[in-house]
């Protein structure tokens, strides 16, 4: 029997409240002696620690970098090593992209191709209002094709998803990117033969792309990546028996909630907007996922300073959640982004609960090595849910 | 390779001795700043901390709360997610029911139905006596039917053990049991189709009871949960190569140890009882599980200051059991029950390790905190048997 199997039998619904406050990519090294979450002045977080328990978890397992997909699901309560989603599907349903089970969808960014050579992958980043119009100049005058459907839905600057509905449509396709400028564009490839199909309606699609937009300066060509179908996933309904939201600015987070059958509650991005939502909308859950990201975006542009700013920023919204009572309290990173890497990581993320029946280890700091001497020791971050349910008192027992 | 064929390959017969020491529910929460075991005076258990390294154990994974079957499955060694034992078959066993390979048994309570309704689903709690002569009469009076065996075997109060023998019986069967005052008595109903013989059987002896039972004024109906088969399950004979003895009170413990292959030495209910056992088998064993019942019992019905006594009553015999110089001493819990929970619980347990191969910790102190902090980290129960035979010299070199 495996933990979804357990959850399956011993879940059950009760009006206690679960938060999982994700501070992306907080967790970091050392720069000078002190991490990012060392050096920054946070009394709030800091306070929390104390309040209850602390840990470190491995968003998959120890050594391995997760990307911000994998690293969500664990924390979720879902293996990542079994749960596998393409990037393409969580940014079509980030972007409210309706997708169903004949649907395949793609990640694209127009580019600038010139003399056979891609030389801008970001075709200059055009402002969103040109892409919008480029995409319905698309969706008029793409040619039509016998069984297929195909829409383009514009995202910011130079992205765009890419929705081909057709019978038997596989995702096994490699990306149609050469990720680099100065070459020519690549077309898809099938990875099986079952993805032949796919295949070349792909890359038909490209070449009506190049045909349809060949009078645009600067996006006249289509690349895109991340190929993939609806994939098979329970809710956290079915899973839970929760009823969870979502409290989250980007695509990829919403995407990934609503897939998961949370509700999405879609915020601005100001911080004040996350707490707002949740004040707004506590009546009406029983788990809520925040998402904060500039943590992590910071950290990926390799600015350690601004990295401590940002948890700086954060933490005097703390007291606004705590005042809410929830029975269970996580705060914890999906996965480490240390500015010295300018990218995720392996290392494990801190993670503090605080709860009724938590208990209280001596940890005074939301921070790396401070959580690493907490009481809940080193786990791996699918186990954070069946804490969080445990301590809100949503698990039965498991045999007599 | 798993763990079980792993022992079967490595496993040795030798002379050393292991004793486990299992304080049932011993684990617990703090209440005013102190867990049971905080508050408790208990100077050998604290000895025996200092003497040797501590850790904490969760038993089945993280934030699932166990039975005392899985628990305790878990601490000898067999994966509680592999195999998993009805309480029927635990209860019969302890009570030395006979089963077999035809038989299928369940726990029963004897109730009082009136109009219809369960009006006491412990019929009273009707002396062990009465329940004797009532079990000696159903024996006597139940209609016989074409190959079925059927036998009632009493049990303390208002408790029995009911037998159902004949071919093709399955036990995925629902609880024949309303488990509240007030309702209908609910017939059995089979959870798959193989079960519908075994379902029709069941409930025709239901009805045969409340006819035979009719002129009784408490004891007129029987309430029947935890239909089981004997489980297919290796010994710790041929797993681990042990001559395993268990020391124990209760039914459950008894019955899971049989099962499992051990010498059931039965004791009467004083803590002393369970010494002067261990030292009379001492040369007949190899290994020694010794069930204390009380922590558990006072941690169920929230007595926090019982379960400190029942603590404090346990330690004076510590110094008995370290004068039989076993090689490998454990002292651990299955579960724990904090009083503040009335009930098991997910939180991991305290467990100490004194043996000449183990070393010693700092930790100064048998309590949750004090032994998270030990040499041995966090593990999952199943691991306290591979260790206990590693100290112990019983298990060879993996590989070359």
């Amino acid at each position: 029997m495996e933990w979804e199997e357990l959850a399956r039998d011993l879940s059950q619904q009760t009006d206690s409240k679960i938060v999982l406050l994700v501070m992306d990519g907080v967790g970091g090294l050392p720069a000078d002696g002190k991490s990012e979450l060392e050096a920054a002045r946070k009394p709030n977080l800091d306070a929390l620690a104390k309040a209850g328990v602390c840990g470190v978890s491995d968003p998959v397992m120890m050594g391995i970098t997760p990307g911000s997909g994998p690293a969500h699901l664990a924390l979720f309560g879902y293996d990542p090593l079994k749960f596998q989603l393409g990037r393409g599907i969580l940014e079509a349903l980030g972007s409210g992209v309706e997708v169903g089970r004949n649907d395949l969808v793609a990640r694209g960014n127009f580019a600038t191709v010139k003399g056979g050579r891609v030389v801008d992958r970001r075709a200059g980043r055009i402002p969103t209002e040109e892409n919008a119009r480029i995409c319905g100049y698309l969706n008029e005058h793409l040619p039509q094709r016998d069984g297929i459907a195909i829409r383009v839905f514009p995202g910011k600057e130079h992205r765009f998803v890419a929705r081909f509905t057709a019978a038997g449509l596989s995702d096994a396709l490699s990306d149609a990117d050469p990720q680099a400028e100065g070459k020519a564009p690549l077309p898809t490839a099938p990875l099986g033969p079952e993805a032949a199909k796919a295949s070349a309606i792909v890359n038909r699609f490209i070449d009506d792309v190049a045909a349809v937009l060949k009078g645009e300066a600067k996006a006249n060509a289509a690349l895109l990546r991340g190929f993939s179908k609806f994939p098979s996933i329970p809710t956290m309904q079915e899973l839970f028996k929760l009823r969870p939201a979502a409290i989250a600015n980007y695509p990829m987070y919403k995407g990934l909630a609503k897939l998961l059958g949370m509700e999405v509650i879609s915020v601005g991005g100001e911080t004040a907007d996350l707490f707002d939502a949740l004040e707004k909308n506590w009546a009406d859950h029983d788990f809520f996922y925040i998402h904060y990201k500039k943590t992590d975006s910071m950290g990926e542009d390799g600015r350690f300073e601004a990295k401590v700013a940002a948890i700086e920023a954060l933490d005097p919204f703390l007291p606004r959640l705590v005042a809410l009572r929830p029975d269970v309290l996580v705060v914890t990173s999906d996965h480490s982004t240390p500015s010295c890497l300018k990218g995720h990581s392996w290392h494990p993320n801190p993670f503090l609960l605080v709860s009724p029946t938590a208990g209280v280890d001596d940890v005074a700091a939301f921070a790396e090595r401070a959580c690493a001497k907490g009481l809940l020791h080193r786990f791996r971050s699918i186990s954070a849910m069946p804490l969080m349910l445990a301590h809100a008192l949503k698990l039965k027992k498991y045999g007599a």
